[in-house]
């Protein structure tokens, strides 16, 4: 059985252990934690609180934040081992020459409250070494049903598109709910809006599903939405966004 | 049974005459299209092209563009009659007063080539008389588990909070797309993303499920991202997103 150790106790790093741990064909080795509060997981005997502490494994998946990765694998008390960092915006050459490197890059959004299934997250893979991928693949397929291998450079474009498609949405829903409060309608029945737009993405592409006054050029609405909006930052955003959408139908 | 004619024969008003059609509690008097082409329609032999054919009914909808719904109710050959209108930006009053007012505005984003289930899609009701409310609910629940009583102001603001995290985010799912194909990256990885996002937003509030760069204040990546950048465009959305979200941050 594969022996991995997961270095980090954030986001990313317990979603991950816990997904190891579950795993029938992966032996959670240790989980590194700098701070304490560790006890209530399941794998808390497992918990080390020092990198000196570190048993043998087959794999080492770093999943600190990005400013403390290359610190963190320069610490490691060990050399020629398997070791991987799960940042989609750091090189691989971020990580420590001691030991063999690799890139573990789960694209994914994962919050403290939200239960997800690793089944379906995409696993983005990257190995200095072509014998070391067999090993992380092997790690991934036992996790997810969808593996990619993906170099640096391709790596950090897929960052910066999740943070378009993820992290801007996000916002976009803040801004929406900020609306909705303002004037004392639900958000929630935005929704099921929110659900489809989403759903359509699965078999439309995004200029297929592109809907609303921007792309028709409906003036006469684009002027009443921005005389309701009352903040600066509100009306700025929409400005800007039904620009942007006008500039692609200029395009087509 | 009560008798509905749909007005208009674009993305709405198909989804509108399909759900009506397949609904047994609703009878499907007569669809009016401007335009031919409604021969392939399976409620074909009741497709009109002329407003003076338009019989007797208990509702008349009217779906048609939002600068066109003035001159199709003033052009109606009866008077008295409950007719309303579906657009979310419109006030009632764009009806024209021979006939007994409402709005009938279904919250969701229709397209040509996707299905939906009408069960799902929210329905916001307005009438001019109380009594006309009861007629209107019976429609709508017929068709819909979700019905809200929302007056134009609230409808105007749902409006544009429906821009936002619909018609904005598909923008930004197609930026997202475009920096994929830019850099040789499929498209396809993001997608289990973007269900991930919107479904956050089914559990968490949209604060809460904020992740990424800009609510972690990563000056780096941010950086990082924003050197990847080549369309003069994504760079100003994303700096603006970016500002936005720190603002948030902020107030926190």
């Amino acid at each position: 059985m594969i022996k991995v150790s997961v270095i980090g106790f954030g986001n990313v790093a317990r979603h991950l252990a816990d997904a190891i741990d579950s795993c029938p064909k992966i032996d959670l080795v240790q989980v590194y934690s700098r701070t304490s509060g560790a006890e209530t997981f399941p794998y808390s005997g497992r918990i080390i609180s020092r990198l000196d502490d570190l048993h043998e494994a087959d794999l080492y998946i770093i999943a600190v934040s990005d400013v403390a990765v290359r610190e963190v694998s320069e610490s490691l008390p060990f050399s020629g081992k398997l070791v991987v960092h799960t940042a989609g915006s750091l090189d691989m050459e971020a990580l420590d020459g001691r030991n063999r490197k690799g890139v573990f890059y789960p694209l994914q959004t994962f919050s403290k409250k939200k239960a997800i299934s690793f089944r379906t997250v995409p696993l983005c893979l990257e190995t200095q070494f072509e014998a070391d991928y067999e090993v992380l693949h092997t790690v991934a397929s036992s996790l997810s049903e969808t593996i990619y291998a993906i170099d640096s450079s391709q790596r950090k474009a897929l960052h910066v598109a999740a943070v378009f498609v993820s992290n801007f949405t996000n916002h976009l829903y803040k801004l929406g709910n900020d609306i909705c409060q303002e004037h004392a309608v639900p958000f929630e029945i935005l929704k099921p809006l929110i659900a489809e737009t989403a759903d359509k993405i699965r078999t439309l592409t995004p200029a297929e599903a592109q809907t609303g006054p921007a792309i028709r050029n409906d003036i006469n609405t684009i002027a009443a939405h921005l005389g309701l909006l009352t903040q600066p930052e509100q009306r700025q955003l929409y400005e800007i966004m039904t620009t942007s959408i006008q500039n692609e139908r200029k395009k087509l």
